[in-house]
Formats: structure tokens, C-alpha cells, sequence
């Protein structure tokens, strides 16, 4: 292997055995083919998967939106220039004449795809779960810091809404119950300040419809 | 195991473990918690892996381009609920009152994302493999009608365009040849009936330069 293959496979933490992949991955679009799109194609789509079952563990409680949120920040441009930047790929990219004269190597589109071939390549190399660890190592940092990383519950985030701007709490009114005594359906009204009209919420439990009435009042008051 | 969730795991060909993924997967948010969009955003990265991955390896030709349009004919609602559809599972779904009177199981957002979050079930309940090969089943339709599946190469297709429209053949022409013998890097322009000024390509070899130029001449005059 290239001596400069070796130092960036150690700031990697992983080390590749068919060098090919490496190669593939540093060598970007204006160099020639093969180049690294196909495996930035695979490496976004893993990376993708990886970071989704990575939070889907993590935050057990998020709902869709919020893992949604989390993940678009783990995954942005600038968050993979962040990386490229910390394994300095710039240096190792195999970039084409122009290219080269015209920056290529600080460019974020060139060093964000760079990043997402190398997922791809260690992927095709060692295998799913190498990958995993490396991802992980990588984005250690930024998996600690995610926005809104503490998740609460929508009744709690509308009570805090409302309280910010001194209005009155929101009242919760349950408007029917039906079912057997063991598999009730419950309906739930919520008023609160700012709403023109109620929001309703329905689910198996008291607390679970007036969760899903308090969600639809904070997508209200929020798009308003 | 319910007598219904039998035989939708029949037409799945997978037997689910814990019935509970299963039953959370069929939950419409609008039933209560839990529901299924944790793991619709679970299953939707895994499916845009899983189809990446495939798509990857049965097309070791195809560009970057190629693959995404291929991939997202293959995640997108209209194909996840030809999906549903085969599974029937509208009938299978548990929606709330509301949403089941305002015909629920026949929309196509909710058999779509019940598509994604049965998806994600299966991979909790059964690991990725499981996860594969039922996708793969499911899919195999879709993955047999790819649009493009014939992959055609960037000079083949030019020269076809013009063909088709009774024009002249492109012209190629080395500009310049760079470096040592084994290492040489070349310019190529295309000429083309079409296009206002040449197209400029470059790469290692004049093949590859002469297929990126034609790339770029193939860009111009679709957006044209």
C-alpha cells in the first residue's frame, strides 16, 4: 500500500485490504474512470441507513420528525466537509489538471462526496459492520452534539410554549371513550391560547390521545 | 399469532418472531402510540440502501445518475403502493376512526409508508438478510421493469440522439496529451450538431475523456 494510503487508512481506524476500493474512492470524476461516483452513490445511501438506526436506538422516544431533523444535521455538506477536513481527503484526492488549479481539493461538494465514497468503499471492503465502527468513530462528535438532543414530549413542549409567552395553560377534555374496558379508544379536545378552534387526538390511552391533540395544537401555533 | 397477521406474513413469505413489530408496523399514527412512523423512518433507510446496494452490483456499468433515477422508480409512492396493493394491506391496517371513515386504507401516503414501516419491522424482527430477501421478492417485478435498464454509454447515446433526429455524427478531437507515457492525461472536445460551442471532456485515457465529453454534450441538448 502507498505510504500516504497508510497514514490516512490509520486516521480512518480501519485499514483496507484491497486497495483498489481506496483508490476508487479518492479518485474524483475529473481524474477519469473509474471514479468515485458509484461509490458515493452506496456510501450516501448507507450512510443514510446507518444514521437512521443509530438514532432510531438511541432516542427511543423521538418521533419521526425529530429523527428526521437529527439525521438531516448528521449528514449535511457541511457536516462531511467537517470529516473530510479532520481526515484532511483533500490531500489525498487524485483530482484531474483543472480541477487541481481551480481548488478542487478545498471544494465542499468534492470533499463531501469524497467522504461518502470512502463509507461506500470501507462497506465493499471489510463489510457492514466494519463500517458501522468507523462511522461511529468518525461522527462521534456530532452524534453528541445534535440539536434538540433532548426529546420531550409534545404536552411538555406546548405547556413551554405557552408559558413563554405567559399565556394560559391548555385544557384537555376527553370527548368520548369507546371499546371494552381492556382495549379502550379514547378522544381527546385540547384549547389552548392562540388556537382558534380546538385540536383533537385520539389513541389507546388517555395520555397517548391527549400526546397526539397537544402535537396537532404545536403544528398549528407553529406554522402560524 | 392473530389469524390475519398469517396470512399477511404468508404473502410476505416471512414469519415474524414478535408479533409486536408487526402490529406496530400496521399502526396508523392516527390509532395512538405506538404507532408505525418510527418505523416507516427506519424502513425508508433501509430500503433506499438495500435498492442502492442491488442496484450497485447488478449494474456495474451504470453512472451515479443512472443508479438514483433507477433507484428512486423503485422507493417511490406509486411503486410502494403497487406493493401494498399485492400485500392487501389496507385491509390489515389499524386506523383510527376518523381516518378509517375518510377511506384511510386506500390512501396512498399511508399504504406507502406502511410499505416502509413493514420494512422496518422485518429488519428489527428478523436482521438484514431476512430484510433483503423479502425486499428482494417483493421488488422482483419492479427490478425486472427497470426504466433504462439498458445501460448505454455516454458516447453510444449521443451518437443515437443525433441519429434519431437525422443528424451528423459528433466529431472528437484530442486538444492535449499530458504527462509521462504511462501516466497520460487527456483534453478531448466534441463537436455535435446542436450545440453552440464544443463540449470539453478529460480523463486518463482518450476513451474516458471522449465518454465525458459526450456526457456533457448529452446535458446540454436534454436541457435544451
Amino acid at each position: 500500500m502507498k505510504p500516504n494510503h497508510l497514514i490516512l487508512c490509520q486516521t480512518l481506524a480501519y485499514d483496507f485490504k484491497q486497495e483498489h476500493y481506496l483508490i476508487t474512492a479518492l479518485t474524483h470524476c475529473s481524474f477519469g474512470i473509474p471514479n468515485n461516483e458509484r461509490l458515493e452513490f452506496l456510501g450516501d445511501a448507507l450512510l443514510n441507513f446507518i444514521m437512521a438506526q443509530v438514532l432510531f436506538e438511541r432516542f427511543p422516544k423521538a418521533r419521526e420528525g425529530q429523527l428526521t431533523r437529527m439525521r438531516a444535521h448528521l449528514v449535511k455538506r457541511e457536516t462531511l466537509v467537517k470529516i473530510a477536513q479532520y481526515l484532511q481527503l483533500g490531500e489525498y484526492l487524485y483530482l484531474g489538471t483543472g480541477e487541481l488549479k481551480t481548488g478542487g481539493k478545498y471544494r465542499a461538494s468534492t470533499l463531501a462526496d469524497g467522504v461518502e465514497a470512502l463509507v461506500g468503499a470501507i462497506y465493499l471492503d471489510g463489510g457492514l459492520e466494519s463500517c458501522q465502527k468507523v462511522i461511529l468513530q468518525l461522527w462521534n462528535k456530532f452524534l453528541h452534539n445534535l440539536p434538540q438532543r433532548k426529546i420531550k414530549d409534545p404536552k411538555t413542549r406546548l405547556q413551554e410554549y405557552l408559558q413563554a409567552s405567559q399565556q394560559d395553560l391548555p385544557i384537555y377534555k376527553v370527548l368520548s371513550t369507546q371499546g371494552s374496558p381492556h382495549a379502550q379508544y379514547f378522544k381527546v379536545e385540547c384549547v389552548a391560547s392562540g388556537l382558534k378552534t380546538p385540536t383533537y387526538g385520539s389513541g389507546d390511552s388517555r395520555r397517548g390521545a391527549e400526546q397526539s391533540a397537544a402535537e396537532n395544537a404545536l403544528r398549528i401555533l407553529n406554522a402560524e
